[in-house]
């Protein structure tokens, strides 16, 4: 008998739970990857059982008594942690009944296999029922959520996602943003009119650009050993820590968007594939919150792949891969990434633009789950909102509009923020990193990326849940979440000489 | 309350298995197609603990009540067939302890995942550990279902793919075979010398091969709504009826491989994708057994595309992918497809020897099960029968000798008489499809494949497991397995003319 047997207890149901996730992971990956249409029925009804089982192990009596026990057991302090971080998934998990999670299962995989041909016809009409369908499940989940907590339903779906992280905070951050950011990007715009970027000249077959993607990822340390590149219509990272699946898709008339892609991909990959393997299927061994999750594809794609020092060092991998051509020379390639121009799409949109992309889905999802709008209000307000913050119009558009991105398919509403959340840590990491190596930018100019790759994992990939998030933020980088660091960044690269 | 109870609760049971199955039919799937080498132990982890699992809701000790009351309820016959079906199952299941189970899933996801390298590298030390477990675990499983059943060790592992045969049987009608077959095979060899199949001058890149397989997949009916194409070190046919996985592999020397095992797999892959949709998750709704899915493979590759009439159809679609040349022309891809050669390797291996392959192993497996051999005993007995029945050397040739095949490193002893049984059932089909149309090789050598597709539908596909074997047989052909049509179609097809 263990000499914390109630610990020891739930490390093992946590280890087999991390195996069943294990499925979760693959069904989902492959799904989006592989899975041709006419598999979608019993793909879902068999995720459906899945996640029913796994709610049922969430769900077990046993549990409460056990972590109870626990937390009286002489543990030390990353087992502690680990119980902490059980005791939060088991409270999610119990909060909700398994008829909710078994039909929001159901509803969401039927909505995002359908949006994938919807979306490409512009066929907002067969989609709303289908994501009203997923809205009222969202609804009554947030709803139940937050009664038991004592929270908003948004900020209780939110709290999944940045645990601790209230709305009321977002706002506060976001509505600073919205005061300034407009009119940067309207000034970023007219400097770079008198410097435009040569536009690069396709074809650029799949075949190459694959290539130049897996020889960055090979660069910014992907282990191929544990993981893979594939293809899908919207780029994410899934898998299992131990067997990380990264995805891109490819326009063959535009490398820079898929080029991107695998970077900021490859940045998640990395913090997945490092998290420390001997608490791999434990809750405290698994990746802090998805802001931390994304200030890792951040930290990647906006503070190294982005930066002039970067560019100058791929720019021969990419005319390597692309050939030789004006658009692909140092100086093109830098005013190419740095190029801010309003655009519709988010997961394309300029470091400058995501924000008001975010700020936008933050706002209408916001009043989606708090029920002060309908799923049919979702267009409308879609056109004013991406007229105000980014001069553009959407009207009619639901491709590039509101049915571009797959999250409300899926039914992650409360997710978005994390995405500027996390451009804002990584500003910070950087701030703190320059300050120990002062020649930071130097040696990324070489490739030598090893001043960052330690620093994060030192600091983020090995801490993995071991502190809550303003913790990890403070013992990384001296402070809590400090927005003024991103600001810092952005004037620097957009506005400074 | 539904008017037979303890049968609906026994089908909402293999359905849910049937959803849990899905995932271990996709994990299978990606570990052969997909999976970095650093994936595997903790997929082993995962599979095992679903493993368990499915194991633990088979041996349910509600099951075996339900399924006593099931039977004296008033079903149809369809039912009643289901009943049969799942008392077979859960016999099975229920004579293995769940530790041996999960000890197995474990050994063999270990073992066959080493095999891909250790194959490569004729590692034969290092694999001989790896198997001599699998060995001692198959012994164990062996021992237990025959003791239960009053079956010799082997037989109690045949039982699971071909239930009611025995291997008594199946050394009674290899026994007659290997009366013939070798002198057979010296008089094809010896006829064909006259007239040699040009060889085909490669390369043939693989992206031409396999835009060839998939246009032969289309002409052969594979739905491409519910299945893929993919490589892997071994062809096999996975996934799950909704959604079926074919793979092959591809030699840029010589396209003649890969496309046969297309046109094999998509005959296993037609199977799956026809069995009745409504019982599709239930026992009765399944395959009927390893043969008969063999049958259906055997009937696609020898039956159909080996002869004359086919392969004048397909030669302009070779050429239209390959390009054209000799070794192209109607007359040379005949030659080429009836070619009797001796070779090393089972999957590549021509009609003729391909029964030589399988009686080898049958003959090794069964000594090794019941224990009359060690693993260790496996490469001389190989060595030995190669150059008995094929007049082979392959001393010293792990590669391509005893560790050429998938079958044992995963488990699968007691499997491969289901090769040879498949290739004289098929026979036995188009023996009693010719009597039906006259004009077969007629309409075959126009590219109209619907008798054959109409009849293998009807007799075989649509009825899944509502029939024994030796019923199914009667009732399809008129009589059950008779293995003189498979001797005169060789006769037919190496000695005539």
């Amino acid at each position: 008998m263990p000499a914390t047997p109630a610990y020891a207890s739930l490390c093992a149901t946590y280890t087999r739970l991390h195996h069943f996730q294990h499925f979760q992971s693959l069904g989902m990956w492959d799904g989006s990857v592989n899975m041709p249409p006419g598999g979608n029925e019993t793909r879902a009804s068999a995720m459906a059982e899945l996640g029913l089982l796994v709610h049922g192990i969430e769900t077990d009596p046993k549990l409460k008594g056990l972590i109870d026990a626990a937390e009286q057991e002489p543990l030390d302090d990353l087992a502690r942690a680990n119980v902490r971080e059980i005791r939060r998934r088991w409270r999610h998990a119990n909060l909700l009944p398994a008829e909710l999670v078994e039909a929001k299962t159901i509803a969401t995989a039927r909505c995002e296999h359908a949006w994938r041909t919807q979306r490409e016809t512009q066929d907002w009409k067969g989609f709303l029922p289908n994501l009203r369908a997923v809205v009222a499940l969202a609804r009554r989940e947030a709803r139940l959520l937050g009664e038991a907590q004592g929270l908003s339903p948004y900020d209780a779906l939110m709290d999944r996602f940045e645990p601790g992280v209230r709305s009321a905070e977002v706002e506060r951050i976001f509505g600073d943003v919205k005061t300034w950011l407009p009119g940067f990007i309207r000034t970023a715009v007219e400097r770079q009119k008198a410097d435009p970027a040569p536009e690069a000249k396709g074809p650029f077959p799949v075949e190459r650009q694959r290539a130049l993607g897996l020889a960055v990822m090979k660069l910014l340390g992907f282990d191929f050993e544990r993981g893979r590149l594939d293809v899908s219509a919207h780029p994410f990272c899934g898998g299992v820590p131990e067997d990380v699946r990264i995805t891109t898709r490819y326009n063959e008339d535009d490398f820079a968007g898929s080029f991107m892609a695998v970077i900021h991909e490859t940045g998640h990959a990395r913090y997945e594939q490092n998290l420390p393997r001997e608490t791999v299927a434990l809750p405290v061994g698994r990746a802090r919150s998805a802001g931390i999750h994304e200030s890792q594809s951040l930290a990647f794609e906006m503070q190294v792949a982005r930066s002039p020092a970067f560019l100058r060092f791929i720019a021969p991998v990419v005319r390597e891969h692309l050939g030789d051509q004006p658009a692909f020379s140092d100086e093109s390639l830098i005013r190419r990434y740095r190029r801010v121009k309003p655009d519709l799409i988010r997961v394309e949109a300029d470091e400058l633009c995501y924000p008001a992309h975010i700020i936008l889905r933050f706002e209408i999802e916001r009043l989606l789950v708090n029920g002060e709008i309908e799923t049919e209000d979702i267009p409308g307000l879609w056109d004013a909102k991406m007229a105000d913050y980014l001069g553009l119009d959407t009207r009619g558009n639901f491709k590039d509009g509101c049915m571009q991105d797959v999250h409300w398919a899926e039914g992650l509403m409360g997710y978005f923020p994390s995405y500027t959340l996390g451009a804002m840590c990584a500003a910070q990491y950087f701030a703190t990193i320059r300050r120990a190596v002062p020649d930071l930018d130097a040696r990324i100019g070489t490739g030598d990326l090893r001043p960052v790759f330690d620093w994060l994992g030192d600091n983020i990939w090995r801490q993995a849940s071991r502190y809550e998030t303003d913790e990890l933020m403070r013992r990384a980088t001296g402070e809590p979440l400090n927005p003024a660091h991103f600001r810092a960044h952005l004037e620097a690269r957009y506005l400074a000489s």
